[in-house]
């Protein structure tokens, strides 16, 4: 079952970059920002559904941290699903860039799908206001996940919740940074399309990362925990 | 349990400013009204099956009323609530307020998400003609939500229909109104845009409080309400 | 229960009628062709789980036409049904003149929101074109109701596809005709558009009738009817 | 039951030709790309919840081939679901064609909603990338169909998730080579549209099956697959 998991975490945020990033590097011309943040949210909760009965679908480290936190994996599983989801974003980015440069003129350097703040962000949103943002609405996505995956909600309804939040952080984001809330999502399109998404990559990790632990411990005042914990996002595949 | 709801209403209404009506304060110009009123439907989806076990997620006063109306809840419950939504949305606001100012160029004085009528509206539509809009569209809010927790609703298909109802509320109300159907969303926004959104605020809580409370009577007479009735949205949680 | 059968008949088509030809009499400017079918989907989706328990939510006298043939209800039902929805869509038509009134500057004369062939098409459909569509766009949304609501549907995944089919039909159907696909959502608003709405309406009352009764006929084909069948639709109110 | 089967794909995928390439074709320049992208998504959901649970609403011969390979049905069926489909998809085409017809200077000759590649695509994209993109459009459709009607998912979210994998797939694909991942999808219109349409079939013929086929070999790695497996996607109507 572990090893299962592990290549449901690489190939869940392979197609994650692939399908999401590569609406807003592909098409963002033919389907605008609510066409991304759209693409976003559609692509987890068809993963969710797909992959969450195996590994819960985080393909996300902040997620992983979050589930972390609020102790429902053990560290040796999180550390496994960071690697996965690391290197299943860097295929998705690179899978991206094979399939962008078989269209004619299109630019696959500059942004490439990366986030970014200051000049490199569409309202110009300074240090401070990107890492405000990220840890937000990373928080939101962290606290949905762990909500709805948690024993008192209705199993199934998971999925759903998981993939509409992840669209309206984009609705809210992308003006903003382009939406990380997913360091292994930034980190991917950041090593192809170098310079700036680079230099700017260490806040795409961090932010949602504290974001994430944040909404963790928040999880535990709001939900009950404690030893009749389960792993709800697994009590499906029981 | 008492005070995870409490906690959960002000935190739930918090995010729901923060988001739904960030989308509008921070991108409307790339998203639209289309997508503001998904960002909307979607927040509360997503907090619905989020929070939905622990308080119920009305996060919206008028929600609350129509809840006491239909003696789903006591009074005590119903004040707790509203002091707590209506503190949530002015934090919520005071986060959007701080995050909107590491926008440069982006303007957080005039409407900021605000509600409003006469000139304050996109049509201009006059006052009597948003009083009558809010009631409406607060009666199709809190008729979804009391009918889909009813007893007789499938466990589950609630955070759905209700979401989707306040993105359709949105569709109809965004260039009438803004949309309020929620005095706890109208009132922390309004306290920061001043001037005329303050002047005007009275009228966004005082129609969908009626059209809160109406949406509870209707609902008695289309859906059985007797001694057999069940908190419904917090079966999920037994 | 069947006198709340009938006033959530008559309920569901008002708001209907208030909110999906609304969103196109007030917002189309905002919302555009998307937004307007959208509202469509989403505010039949919203009331299906909402009055699905208490009447099946038809709120479509095509709908129940096809109840009808499928012999899930009686001709008695069928002729209570088609009476309230006819009043409900009126009423909800002219709660929407009421409330248009209140727009300065706003156009209610003319379409007001009512369907048309020829010069009363977006794009000119011709009589035979607009008679064809509108079966056809009828026979996926009478189809559908009837195979979510079949015994051999999973309980509660009804509203879900009756709203998104709603939603898709306009997407189609829109620029060709307005779409009807109900006699109900035609008539109220063609008595305030007057002229040629009302010289054109009965193709929108025949040819979705047409759609509904062929969908029922074509149902029984892939859906096994006989004695065991139950009103799957009323299942969940048990 | 076998009849009602290879009726039901017959019906589906002529319904999903009609109706997504429908919009494509009468209505782009209404909806645009994301309109287009949500037709084709919302009809398969709607379709998934209809017939699914008589025939697994393939509807496609990539998903038939999927099914084939991870040994959820056998050669004979396969066989006889492929011809319905092609056959539907043809008089899903024509039916669109006649329906087309009727409407005044709408160009039916040209593309007619096709796929293409090079000078018959939107961006250009070469031979080479649309046979990728086709591939990997196809995968992430195929291993999602099966992924979520396997033993370990959770019964009824399976339709959710299909239809609104395949919208993301065409926000990606529309402006690549208006996305096929359906042969039956392709066929019907190419036979319409002619030309460039019917030379160009052969790739949306072969990348599609080259697709599903993989998405059912990595499906057999991350899902467990064995002796105990049921047709999860008949098992709602037993």
């Amino acid at each position: 079952m572990e090893k299962r998991a592990v290549i449901s975490e690489f190939l869940g945020t392979l197609l994650l970059v692939f399908f999401a990033v590569g609406s807003a590097v592909l098409c963002v011309e033919y389907i605008g920002t609510l066409g991304i943040a759209l693409a976003f949210g559609f692509t987890l909760l068809a993963l969710a559904y797909t992959l969450g009965p195996i590994s819960g679908c985080h393909v996300n480290p902040a997620v992983t941290l979050g589930m972390l936190v609020a102790r429902r994996i053990d560290v040796r599983t999180a550390v496994t699903y960071w690697v996965a989801q690391l290197v299943g974003g860097i295929v998705g980015a690179a899978l991206l860039f094979l399939l962008a440069k078989q269209v004619p003129g299109l630019r696959t350097s500059g942004s490439f799908g990366s986030n970014g703040y200051g000049g490199r962000s569409a309202v110009g949103i300074n240090i401070g206001g990107a890492f405000l943002a990220e840890l937000v609405l990373t928080f939101l996505l962290v606290f949905v996940v762990l909500g709805v995956t948690h024993r008192v909600a209705v199993t199934g309804f998971d999925g759903l919740p998981i993939g509409i939040a992840l669209a309206v952080i984009h609705l809210v984001g992308i003006p903003l940074t382009g939406t990380s809330v997913n360091p292994a999502r930034s980190l991917g399109p950041a090593l192809f399309a170098g310079g700036g998404a680079l230099s700017q990559l260490w806040l795409f990790i961090v932010a949602p990362m504290v974001g994430g632990a944040l909404a963790a411990l928040v999880h535990q005042v709001t939900h009950p925990v404690g030893e009749e914990r389960v792993i709800a996002d697994k009590a499906s595949a029981a």
